[in-house]
């Protein structure tokens, strides 16, 4: 790539999925709803709001249809829901969400622990999904997760990378998303998967959801830019975690990027200082702080 | 500049002064000279271990004295102290440490609030500590605080900094460092004061103190990197932070720049996973989450 970055960016806010199903407290739904409707009104055009996982494993995400029902029918923001199994897609689409990620690991042994099969098998079962997910007209995510390394596996290789994106495209997936679960990437390790991924990607839009446990968050955005992606899933106050790692950091911050992004002139449409707000307000309400570094100031002094 | 990055890095250790000047409770000097001992084994070579500050005024710095007296008299560590005043250059003169660093601030509010007098007169008092400690026969390093902006006067005149450097390096400074005290450096403003700063340093090493507070700390570093910079301040764990800010993250961390520098191929000599250890030592210590983020992690998996 010209290394030269994109004008605009567009920010996936996926803290109140990735965020709150990371903290033992339950968030209630009508908070969620009200987190929510601020995020819209901030600026984020595309908000993760649930997962449909099994409400005994996150019951975090119980309310997932309530919370679908209760959103606005109409208006600017996109919401979108992840699923991680058939059982979850059914929900999905039972409750007419207008958005699904399908999302799946590049690492056998995370895939084993997070979807109780190797990535082979969890491909040929996220496919299906696609398929199916394809069919009832909804806009289709397809995301891997761990694409930029693996605590077990360590490095994965760049052409498991490409074969799955193009199944992926085969599929009729809509966008593509690699996530950096494990924090691991780094300018090199984006440079090098991006650089493989990006010319099979046929114009679909390609998205990256990064971790910040290892410090990298925002020089990986910056890398990944270079390369011309231009949708980051972020998180407010960087909520979210890994539930292998105490203590470890959360998704890139919403506010940190968008602040970092005004500063290159790059516009993300987001009011650094209303999310940051929530944030505050957020840090109460589960009484922790968050690892990300704008919401803890009152304002963040733009230059 | 070219782009080009440095083969090498320097990281300058400054968490035993403005990490644990920062924290209320007083580190005991046994201890302060342990931390400092398990620095040095893991490969920083510089270390700022205390300041020459006013002991009501800082009583975490209290024992300068005393901890300088009793470091390494030989090997291949250079240990320094800050200085801020007539009086602490001194007594930092007067107990024979080998290196200060002579600090004053490019903003007049924030000169004023620090220093008791604005920018041009802080200059003229920096300048002649300068002369007297080359006199002496010390390392003098000449900094900046607020290099790249101030909360109260906004952006600093590139103009004003350059002047400063040049009245440092008319006196005779030895190094000269500019802070981001306030951490609303960016990219660009990072490439701004650089490009109009690194021109006039005439061969001198340059320095860039990098605070984390808005969360672009490692990129900043990565844009002063393309700008020819080869030494960074970095803090154990992130310590640090400021007076002003409640919840504000402190300096980038040593840990996440060196494993950072080290994902590019860039040497900094120091090992991630030993500094680690002293870091959760220390949050144990002080009962507080230190805002780096590598420290979190019992081992950093590079790749």
């Amino acid at each position: 790539m010209n290394g030269e970055k994109p004008k605009t960016v567009t920010l996936v806010e996926v803290g109140p999925r990735d965020g709150f199903q990371f903290e033992k407290t339950v968030v209630p739904t009508e908070r969620k709803l009200d987190v929510i409707a601020r995020l819209a009104a901030a600026g984020l055009r595309r908000i993760q709001v649930t997962s449909f996982v099994h409400p005994a494993k996150v019951p975090q995400m119980a309310d997932a249809e309530t919370l679908v029902a209760r959103l606005p029918k109409e208006g600017p923001v996109a919401y979108s829901a992840l699923v991680l199994n058939e059982r979850g897609l059914a929900r999905a689409l039972a409750c007419g969400i207008a958005n699904v990620e399908i999302s799946l690991s590049a690492s056998d042994a995370h895939s084993r622990k997070n979807a109780g099969m190797p990535h082979a098998e969890a491909l040929t079962r996220g496919l299906t999904m696609i398929d199916r997910a394809v069919s009832a007209g909804v806009h289709v995510r397809a995301s891997i997760q761990c694409a930029f390394g693996c605590v077990e596996e360590g490095a994965i290789p760049a052409e498991r990378i490409a074969e799955t994106i193009r199944r992926f495209i085969d599929h009729g997936a809509h966008e593509l998303s690699l996530a950096d679960t494990t924090g691991m990437g780094s300018p090199p390790a984006i440079r090098n998967i991006l650089d493989t991924v990006r010319p099979l990607s046929g114009g679909l839009p390609l998205a990256l959801h990064l971790h910040d446990t290892r410090g990298l968050g925002l020089v990986n955005l910056m890398a990944a830019m270079d390369c011309g992606v231009a949708i980051f899933d972020t998180s407010l106050a960087g909520m979210g975690g890994c539930p292998f790692v105490s203590g470890a950091a959360g998704n890139i911050a919403t506010e940190d990027t968008a602040y970092l992004l005004s500063s290159l002139g790059i516009d993300t449409g987001v009011d650094v200082d209303r999310v940051g707000a929530i944030s505050r307000e957020l840090e109460t309400f589960f009484n922790t702080t968050f690892s990300g570094r704008i919401h803890r100031l009152s304002a963040h002094f733009p230059l």
